[in-house]
């Protein structure tokens, strides 16, 4: 019937059928062996999902893997990637581990990739050490100012504070040669980095645990931007494509990081660059006459990088449960399947809840209970770990169909990072559904309290509108949502269980991207019993069944509201004065922001009334499509045109430190030392007006509809 | 009711009730004074036209007229531009007229804008003149092989083969230091130049008319690019602002013409050069010693130009007749005001019928007696005789809303170019609409036959699917639907009355934008009676009514097919070897040409399947939104970074020879003569790859809805 609504009894049956057991089988299927991107088992895993999809009982009403040809990036089996210290004559004094300890039986076998930066060009660049902190502009403005000759130097800096890309791409500013990356155990472990310390002990990093990673700094395929990476596409020059490292660049891990870095002679570093490795961290050039490799100060650091660059065949895997009432209105439920090894937590925490939540809606489908009343699509998304590039091809292939009909996108890859509180990221009209379904679902291992009531206790913030309220983050380009949001313009989420923050400051859950990342380190660690991937699956089936089966969408657009007098208030705080100095005027702004409030308020009135009416089936769609699309009047592909694949006003990215509307904020920081009149006034000007006609077009959007 | 559906019997009501006289009466009033744009008589008439929108018997559910702030271009009352022919002690031996002859009373006034060329920059130069035919890059090329110095003169060039503005910038390429433009009576006149020839005793020009324009390369405000024109608006510099004329430049009439171009001496013209002034065309530089001007060589011609740019209030006029079931579903209508003098031809004759269908339609609404299915939107736009103004800054204030929401944009700009047939220009899904109107409706003064049996006659081609059919023109940057195909995407057409092409071979009709095209010059010679107004008032009501009223939108998304196997069979002809000699394969394009030709065929069976049953109201809804946003999915803002608004791939302007997709035929023609493997052949592959995706996307969203 047109006016099929969310059924409350369904929605009931699913969360008891959501399976904690279930999820853990799913979980121990997909983490049994490495599935690297486009790899034999990565491959076989896209069949499994298919089969499942395609399941009599349990499937979808239809399901296919199509595939893209992405150029990914490999370390060679013939010779192997090595980081040594050679002395003067070429003899090898020490030389890192090439692959991590197999501690437990879960971490060998001929399918773990060694360590390695991706898309890291091959080169056997050898020069003297220095420590470079976390490889920021400033790290390296700062050793330059300590008066280090970085020029052919190899430098050790550790993970965070910056992309991984973004360490080579400074180094290479300044002449060093090659870049070492390690993860401190200041980072990720507390502090704790022995042996009894570390897993299989604890959940935190062993020793000889590296995270491996994309160095690449854009997404989606390097050689297709914007166009699909088939068969027959145009693809760019792989040497000359822009955002690869410029230079030779090898992860290691602290085990053997210690061993370079507490032998560096030279001045002590500053210290917030200290770590936890015990011993004085000093800068460098090269290593102390009384250390390890005591001969002469010409002892040299050989990083020997053979990564090689390969079109492969990756696939995604799609599925789809057909609407009953709205078919060409689309819920998407994805996650990427690719890992670096065994992958448990990343991906296979998030691809086992999907696998479930396909299962339950699946069977409920093929005995006839139930059909949602908008189609979903569920998405395993292939080569996520090189750069979103399953998802990014994706955007880029169905671009029009997929912005004219998509509802939300809902992202769950790291499922359960930790069993402490939910964490979700979204934008604004999906703070409310989120909200509901947290509401609803009791939080594991808390009698009594709901997700919602646990999720408030460690992630809040003061609503003008609701008061105290669990704080959604805002999207960044971490996983599979950022071409959806970004690019597309598509309301999207991503959500997670995770950290007591009082009781850690790991970075992130401590065996990411490692060997160490297994079913094992899950079921032990992780989240034992499995509630907490129970809880996820809930909370997010919860928000796919309102999205897909509720008669008005729960989108609330008045939640934009809230960010725009944030950004705006922040604007007026912390840029006022620099801008009235140059004659420009928030005026304009603030009446944009006005007009938006209002037209949200009296949406919000006007779907209250039609909900307590009988409205005909085109008024809710109507309103309906209002809601769905407000997202989309944020794009603007000419905003930031230097920005690949960044067209949202609102969340493009941010280098200012002022936490107001992007365009704004990068314009003002690159104005700032600007003399008056200059471009780069003209272009804070520019993206003021780009940013008033986006909020004026979206409140426009948001009016009666044949207002003029 | 959510089924209302196309009322035969008020469309047969409303075809009645267009009323010829009323036209005729409309007319008068509009070009009663000259109304420039922003003048007082434009605002006086956006004030007429709100007053008969508003009015409670005739008029609309509601009416706005909002106002940008654009930069126009005026020459000034004080220190007219003149164009003499000038001694070396400057002593004036001849001068142009400043204005045109008031030959019946009609032409004169003090509102009477002097001949100029909008944007052309102020500037005084002086130089030998030379004759430069119609001012293209070949023509200038021709010259310099003649061993003709261009260097410093002023070169006389003749309306026709390019852009008013692209003249002066060839000219300025050369070093020519101003230019002067002037309508040759063999292209507007059929060759006859006399007095007794011309109007008032023909409808031909006069010897002193001249072509007013806009010479400015781009459309829409000059100053704000991609912003609506808004008070607060970024604007750029003026005097950096690229697409003005580079060099003064000024139009005259050809009595003006005869008396320079026939005292020129030098080599004779080539043949394709003369024209009809009477006289043997030569090249120059400088005057015959046996001419008007006989004394030494040294006689220059002096162009004074004194145009200013000035920001200016110009208003569009905004109607709405609210539609009763499908509010949000916008079909607009519209037209622009200003016009150059009295414009009672351009635009006046397209406002005079605008009237007329909004009386007739607003009279039925007020009256209780109908109300659309869907909103219509009238429109009356300020400022296009500058380049689109008021329309292009209309698409970007209200980018999203109206990209998501309209049906179709119909544009009548001169309703009667001439009175022998209807012609229409527009995107392929409108072809069916157009024709199921022409059939309906009886030519004026030809017995029995309908405009359609009349149009076959004049424009036709021969359809693979239909047979022989009136032939629909594509379109350009003409008049105001230029934003809504090339920028939106909106499926758009533009509807006339026109020539006999056996009878005349006339650029356009004789007095465009002169000083003589006044209502007594239409009354008498365009269209006595007023039947063809009339014509076209019901043609273009029939159009609205049905896509406004028709349960199924009557847009054929078929009929696109057609359009790209065309393309595609003139790239494979006349592109295809080049192409495989660059190892480019066309073989992706076929295929997706393909799918799009079986997604469009097996869509149009689901339509027809449709209408036979009783569909739900929502079924309905999804199919039309499959229709209406078709021509949206060949959009693609990065595919022509470099053409302002133009992201439509299929009508880019083509500047290539060959009759294909404009993306491909340019990059071919730019790549022709580089080498293999150059980046402008790079370019060929992306744009073949921008294309096919562009045709899978658009077969994605005409396959059924819940397809994979
Ligand atoms: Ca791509
Ligand atoms: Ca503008
Ligand atoms: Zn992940
Ligand atoms: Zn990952
Ligand atoms: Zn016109
Ligand atoms: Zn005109």
């Amino acid at each position: 019937s047109v006016s099929q609504d969310l059924d409350l009894e369904i929605l009931e049956t699913v969360m008891k059928q959501l399976d904690a057991s279930k999820i853990r089988e799913n979980l121990r299927e997909l983490s049994r062996e490495p599935h690297l991107a486009s790899s034999p088992r990565d491959e076989a895993l896209a069949q499994l999902l298919l089969h499942r999809w395609r399941d009599p009982e349990s499937g979808l009403d239809a399901a296919e893997a199509p595939t893209y040809e992405a150029l990914l990036s490999f370390p060679s089996r013939e010779r192997p990637n090595r980081v040594a210290v050679v002395g003067p004559t070429g003899t090898i004094l020490f030389s890192c581990r090439q692959s991590e300890q197999n501690l437990t039986g879960e971490q060998g076998g001929p399918d773990v990739v060694p360590p390695y930066a991706a898309y890291a060009p091959p080169g056997t660049p050898q020069g003297l050490l220095v420590y470079a902190n976390r490889g920021t502009e400033e790290d390296f403005m700062e050793l330059q100012t300590q008066g280090i000759r970085l020029e052919g130097t190899i430098a050790l800096t550790r993970y965070g504070g910056t992309g991984r890309g973004a360490k080579a791409v400074n180094a290479a500013k300044h002449g060093v040669a090659g870049v070492l990356v390690y993860t401190d155990p200041a980072d990720i472990n507390d502090g704790h980095s022995s042996a009894s310390q570390t897993f299989p002990n604890s959940w935190r990093l062993p020793p000889s645990g590296v995270e491996r990673g994309s160095y690449y700094e854009y997404f989606g395929d390097p050689l297709t931007p914007y166009l699909p990476a088939n068969p027959s596409s145009f693809r760019l020059n792989p040497d000359t494509v822009p955002g690869f490292p410029p230079i030779p660049t090898q992860p290691i891990g602290f085990e053997d990081a210690k061993i370079l870095l507490c032998n560096l002679q030279g001045t002590l570093a500053p210290a917030a660059w200290q770590g936890a490795l015990g011993c004085d961290y000093k800068l460098g050039p090269g290593f102390r006459p009384d250390g390890d490799f005591p001969a002469e100060r010409y002892f040299w650091v050989n990083v020997s990088v053979h990564n090689r660059l390969e079109l492969r065949n990756s696939s995604n895997v799609l599925g789809i449960i057909r609407g009953a009432v709205e078919p060409d209105r689309y819920v998407l439920y994805g996650n990427h399947r690719d890992s670096w090894v065994h992958g448990a937590v990343d991906p296979s925490s998030g691809t086992a809840v999907l696998l479930e939540l396909s299962r339950v809606l699946g069977t409920l489908l093929k005995k006839g209970t139930w059909r949602p009343r908008r189609s979903i699509v569920f998405a395993s998304w292939g080569a996520e770990e090189f750069g979103l590039i399953g998802s990014t091809e994706f955007t880029e292939e169905f671009f029009s169909k997929l912005q004219e009909r998509t509802v939300a996108y809902i992202n769950v890859d790291i499922s359960v990072f930790a069993n402490a509180t939910l964490r979700a990221q979204g934008t604004p009209p999906v703070q409310s559904v989120i909200f509901s379904a947290a509401k609803q679902i009791p939080a594991p291992g808390l009698d009594g309290l709901s997700i919602y009531d646990n999720w408030i206790r460690y992630f809040n913030r003061s609503s003008t509108a609701y008061g105290l309220v669990p704080s959604l983050g805002s999207l960044g380009a971490g996983s599979d949502y950022a071409p959806f949001i970004h690019f597309l313009g598509i309301s999207s989420m991503d959500i997670a269980y995770t950290y007591d923050r009082s009781k850690t400051s790991a970075r992130i859950y401590p065996t990411y991207h490692t060997a160490f990342d297994t079913f094992g380190y899950v079921d032990k660690f992780v989240d034992p019993g499995f509630s907490s991937h129970q809880a996820v699956a809930r909370t997010a089936g919860s928000v796919l069944l309102r999205l897909s089966d509720s008669l008005f969408l729960p989108l609330n657009v008045s939640d934009y509201g809230e960010t725009l007098r944030n950004f705006l208030q922040a604007a007026q705080r912390d840029l006022g004065v620099l801008l009235e100095q140059h004659s420009i005027s928030l005026g304009p702004l603030v009446t944009a922001v006005e007009k938006f409030e209002g037209a949200a308020a009296a949406l919000g009135q006007h779907v209250s009334a039609l909900q307590k009416d009988t409205p005909d089936p085109l008024q809710v769609r109507m309103l309906n499509d209002q809601l769905m699309l407000l997202e989309r009047t944020f794009l603007n592909p000419r905003a930031f045109p230097e920005e690949r694949y960044y067209s949202h006003v609102l969340w493009a990215p941010r280098t200012g430190s002022v936490a107001t509307f992007p365009g704004l904020a990068n314009a003002c920081s690159r104005a700032m030392n600007t003399s008056l009149g200059s471009a780069a006034w003209a272009e804070v000007q520019r993206q003021l007006s780009i940013l008033v006609v986006a909020l004026e077009g979206a409140a426009a959007t948001l009016r009666p509809v044949a207002d003029l």
